[in-house]
């Protein structure tokens, strides 16, 4: 990839919130909505999800995982692509983080300096970090733009190539 | 499902323009954004995918997907709490739509209408309608407000009650 196409998808995993996350349940898909919160150099995303929800049951179960992050999409400006977005699909695999691991604070604290909102979820027993490791990651960078990379790949373009 | 609840609903269905598919790939998920139309009473949704996308070789492989649709979130907006986003998360079966079957003209100018920067894509020989016939969806109103919902719910959300 060119640098601009490295920044662009920096900027995408940085910048969005939310992420469509697949599960296997009972062999099949489900894809839900999740917030989640990047590593600095994108060896690991992390969630922070209730056991309660049914993606959870599903990562503990099975911790294969797909997880995509788009860019926005504006469905009231129809001059606008939609087939131009900005995706990046990773694949890789889940696992809870060990409570007690020295990460839990640092995360935590990334957590809610990301989302505000979700103090209370610290509160609650049921919530969990779970560390995604991606595997691989294919990114699409517009229209006929596809890039294949592996984890190393998705590393090296956390390093912002602008500076 | 309040009407309130149906019609929120229904105007996110109608309202986007994109989704996250996941399919199985070598028997783990794979998501990655598409395109959708859903039929006027949600008994179906279509997708116009070309067959050298992965999600299209995964869907013929094995008809098991599932498609999660969500309210539009503004990264840039942080007074906006993203785990209240209003989102889908549908589970059905892909199949390809029959070259010549009689729905195939009026789907095209229905996607046409939809997405006018398309056009192309009815030009190449590598792109086909699938349908998916929703199984069951999980409707999550907000923070809390989760709804499981059957087909046939999701045929009755249809409805514009306000009328």
């Amino acid at each position: 990839m060119d640098d601009g196409t490295t920044a662009l998808l920096a900027r995408l995993i940085r910048g969005q919130r939310i992420a469509a996350l697949g599960t296997l349940r009972q062999g099949a898909p489900l894809v839900s909505m999740v917030l989640y919160l990047p590593s600095p150099n994108f060896s690991a995303l992390y969630l922070h999800v209730s056991r309660l929800a049914w993606h959870t049951q599903d990562m503990l179960a099975d911790g294969r995982i797909s997880l995509s992050i788009v860019e926005t999409d504006d469905p009231a400006s129809p001059a606008v692509d939609p087939q131009r977005l900005a995706r990046v699909s990773v694949r890789g695999e889940a696992a809870l983080l060990a409570e007690g691991a020295p990460l839990q604070e640092e995360l935590k604290a990334a957590w809610l300096a990301r989302f505000p909102d979700s103090a209370i979820s610290f509160e609650l027993a049921d919530f969990a970090f779970f560390r995604i490791t991606p595997r691989d990651a294919r990114f699409v960078a517009g229209f006929g733009s596809i890039h294949n990379l592996s984890a190393e790949a998705l590393v090296a373009a956390s390093v912002d190539v602008s500076k």
